[in-house]
């Protein structure tokens, strides 16, 4: 189809999966993974200046809609990100998203971008940026539980910015382990496939469940977890699916992103609604205490919150202009005389 | 840029301004206003289908970027909309917008569009079908009252769809009302331009008021109403925001989209919290009335509600086939394997 060009102001930068692709192998990978978690970090860090709101869920039979915003006063962004367990089977992603940063002064879009590999970079990133807060200085192996879409990208996060060399996967379906151990070969990590659970907790000082069945689920048993081990838990995200026996909370320590959101979605709606929670922005700015003890069992509660994504676009929208690469979507009318929407209109008649 | 090429399921159609400009000339504006009156109607009688919720919204000095969604369960909308009415002495859009449609079997997005001009044209749409339920019956002449962007869509709308074939029009500022008149023109309207409110409501029997800025102002005082008016009030749409005098309000029966939403955001903002208040949707499904008698003043305290979106980007859905204006957008990562994001991206490494 042949189209009236619009003016410069019309357009919206926009970055699509191949562009996000290309971006991440042209940065790196690991060096991605790192800088995301330092942007993180400098958001959790500035906290309080934050608009907090619990994301805006749509609920159905067999998943939910999500729409996530967030806003520092400057920059607004929000990601809209599905979860639909179901869809594997007919050969879809159970997640997939995409986001946008605006200008808070005007509201205007600044830029859209994928975020499904987006948001599996960033999940990892602030899993593993947790846990250099959290985890054990001296960890060096960690049991990955659930060897889907998302495994890959905490391995190597933990790799990347918690000095893990070790993994041990472990999944129902075996077949999930083989992809992700064929991923992740020549990844500089030992890899060790588990025939069960408990197998791939042995001598693991870092636990990482990530499972996507949308139920009260049991992945982790109260035996199964020793002394001093950090819980990164990131499956239990909506109301109705968690991941860890009731038990295990009540021996951990629990640091969340945002209680209002994590009382409905974490692992934490298995407890009472007073039960004692540290805010992990807190532990960043020195004023709550992360670990302190080397006996101390430590569980993020990972539900994923809308300031990640933000950090995350935020890091997106810096790298644009070295890389080049995105496309301008005419996604905005722009009069020249922004009351004459309708003579831009009519001005544009064939 | 050279960029991998994704399959068929990553694409999500996306209607750009320009193609929304083309499609509006080649459907011709007058039968999509009146396509889209009978959209939003139609959607209005199954009412209590849809998820509701007030709109998202984020508040800041100079203006509000909102979030609009909703969902009949099948399909899933949401709206982008930012009001800045500061905007326009920089050159800008008091309000830019964009809309995603998805499917919530999946999750996933069916179609991504801009909503500058829709809005305008839903917006217009949704007046005029209120007041073919409200206004007076033999309605010929309108006051329109601030001639800003979207003042001409809503004259033509109200042509269209209730017959009016006089509009009366007034700004504070003559040069938004020299605009309007010419853009108007050979549009089938006798145009008279008015040098105050009080002249422009002469021989009116409707009026819609739609000014732009973010206070408490009235526009229309008490003794501009005679009996019998139908007020079409579309400004007054956020806290703090209103175009009329209290006591019009206490003379007028009220008929509102969502009452949650425009108790906060509407001119009933002025009133108590249990004034009351006619649901705009049982007047079209036949179960509360209308305009019940002739001196009775009508008053559709409209703040836009996400259903009339979802409503614009259904109609919109359903002309994509036989128009072509769209492009296919690489919004969604889709690895064969759905667990296998990590080997899509692997796979695709330069």
């Amino acid at each position: 189809m042949s189209l009236p060009q619009p003016s410069e102001r019309a357009f919206v930068p926009f970055v699509s999966v191949a562009a996000m692709m290309k971006l991440i192998h042209q940065v790196g990978l690991d060096r991605m993974l790192r800088d995301l978690a330092d942007y993180i970090e400098d958001d959790f860090r500035r906290w309080p200046l934050f608009d907090k709101t619990p994301r805006v869920a749509s609920h159905s039979t067999d998943g939910v809609i999500e729409l996530m915003p967030t806003s520092d006063g400057a920059l607004y962004s929000f990601k809209y990100v599905n979860g639909h367990p179901k869809n594997m089977r007919d050969g879809l992603q159970t997640v997939t998203a995409f986001g946008l940063l605006a200008d808070v002064a005007t509201g205007y879009p600044m830029l859209l971008s994928e975020m499904t590999l987006l948001t599996a970079l960033r999940t990892a990133a602030m899993s593993a940026m947790a846990a250099r807060h959290l985890a054990p200085q001296d960890a060096t192996t960690m049991a990955m539980i659930g060897n889907g879409a998302q495994s890959e990208f905490q391995c190597l996060a933990f790799r990347a910015i918690c000095g893990i060399h070790t993994v041990r996967l472990y999944d129902v379906d075996p077949a999930a382990t083989a992809k992700a151990m064929a991923n992740l070969r020549d990844q500089g990590l030992t890899l060790i496939p588990c025939k069960t659970p408990e197998e791939a907790m042995e001598g693991a000082q870092i636990v990482t469940t990530c499972t996507a069945d949308k139920q009260f689920a049991t992945i982790l048993t109260d035996n199964m977890i020793g002394s001093g081990i950090h819980i990164n838990a990131i499956g239990g995200d909506c109301p109705g699916k968690t991941e860890l026996h009731r038990d295990i909370l009540l021996r951990s320590d629990i640091f969340v992103e945002f209680p209002p959101q994590t009382r409905v979605e974490g692992e934490i709606q298995q407890l009472d609604d007073d039960h004692p929670v540290t805010e992990l922005w807190q532990v960043i700015a020195g004023t709550a205490p992360g670990r302190t003890a080397p006996a101390q069992i430590t569980l993020f509660d990972s539900v994923g919150f809308a300031i990640e994504d933000f950090s995350a676009l935020r890091y997106i929208r810096d790298r644009l202009e070295e890389t080049g690469l995105y496309q301008q979507l005419d996604l905005l009318a722009d009069p020249d005389d922004p009351r004459d929407l309708f003579g831009m209109l009519q001005r544009a008649r064939p």
